[in-house]
């Protein structure tokens, strides 16, 4: 399945920067596929795989912050792998062009 | 902690009530607090009570559908409880009227 | 359409209530039909009735705000009316009990 | 700001992969810059720049569907821009290590 996610405090500064360092490096440290944008990250894996991990994720931000705010979304579809990349890839041939510039 | 979600099949019919209703058995049954609106269910707890319950909901749609489409928000507040009622009475206290007709 | 949003202010302080009722005072004032949870407001109405009202939202959040964050979702089903109360009815008959105690 | 959404039907099959197309296809010619991931689009601009585009994306699935589903998050920071590459390489710079394999 692929997750993405947001998680961020909420009664800190204005910029949440220093902190979300601290969550995307806990996910660049688990071995688990990857990738992130500027609104969100996407992992690849499975339920007991991801979970435990967003939940080391939002423990890390409770040590410094009282409040903690998350989106989350999921695709769950059978036999379905190699997708971060790949839906893009499908996307791109059905339009014939690049949408990656 | 609050966490809000919604979860459907996304390859079935135009109605995906029947498939909807089994997940709000489910959570009716689990003994958590929750409220139940139009879009989203909102159930309050601790992470290991509520994503256990979350998982059960999400397996119960795949016996059915190959693929599964869930989003999630959580409000995770130190020393917060009670708040599934107490945010609304919060606001309409400082509104001084009634929001919920 | 059915749209779920909630807007907070990301760079304030730890509660975030007193700009939050400002945002339900506009939703209450505007004569849509509205439901607000603990984690999210529900309105229905059309696309052209309801963007404009968040927008105003917004820009009052920004008064005071120099960071605003929003979560929204949509549900737009063609010919469906009166499913902010509908869609809980619904699945009660299915259920053949009460979820909303 | 930066807006970030998923738009897709829930009424039609297994792979809504050719509709989503259209979608990307209508933002691709848009001029505004986005950024498309396996989850999500996330477009940067102002209100009245993006909330139209998306409109015109609904409309394009409402031809083929009578059920049309949207996730949308927004992050509007005053005075922010070239954000969509920004937020990354900010957070790479602190961590100190590339996190785009």
């Amino acid at each position: 399945m692929l997750i993405q996610f947001s998680i961020f405090p909420t009664g800190g500064g204005d910029s949440a920067s220093g902190e979300v360092s601290k969550v995307i490096d806990i996910i660049d440290n688990s071995g688990l596929t990857y990738k992130t944008s500027s609104m969100a990250t996407v992992i690849e894996g499975e339920w007991d795989q991801i979970m435990p991990l967003i939940n080391k994720c939002r423990l890390k931000l409770k040590e410094n912050s009282s409040r903690v705010y998350m989106v989350l979304t999921m695709d769950d579809r059978d036999g379905a792998i190699g997708r971060i990349d790949g839906k893009i890839a499908s996307i791109e041939k059905r339009l014939n062009k690049s949408i990656q510039k």
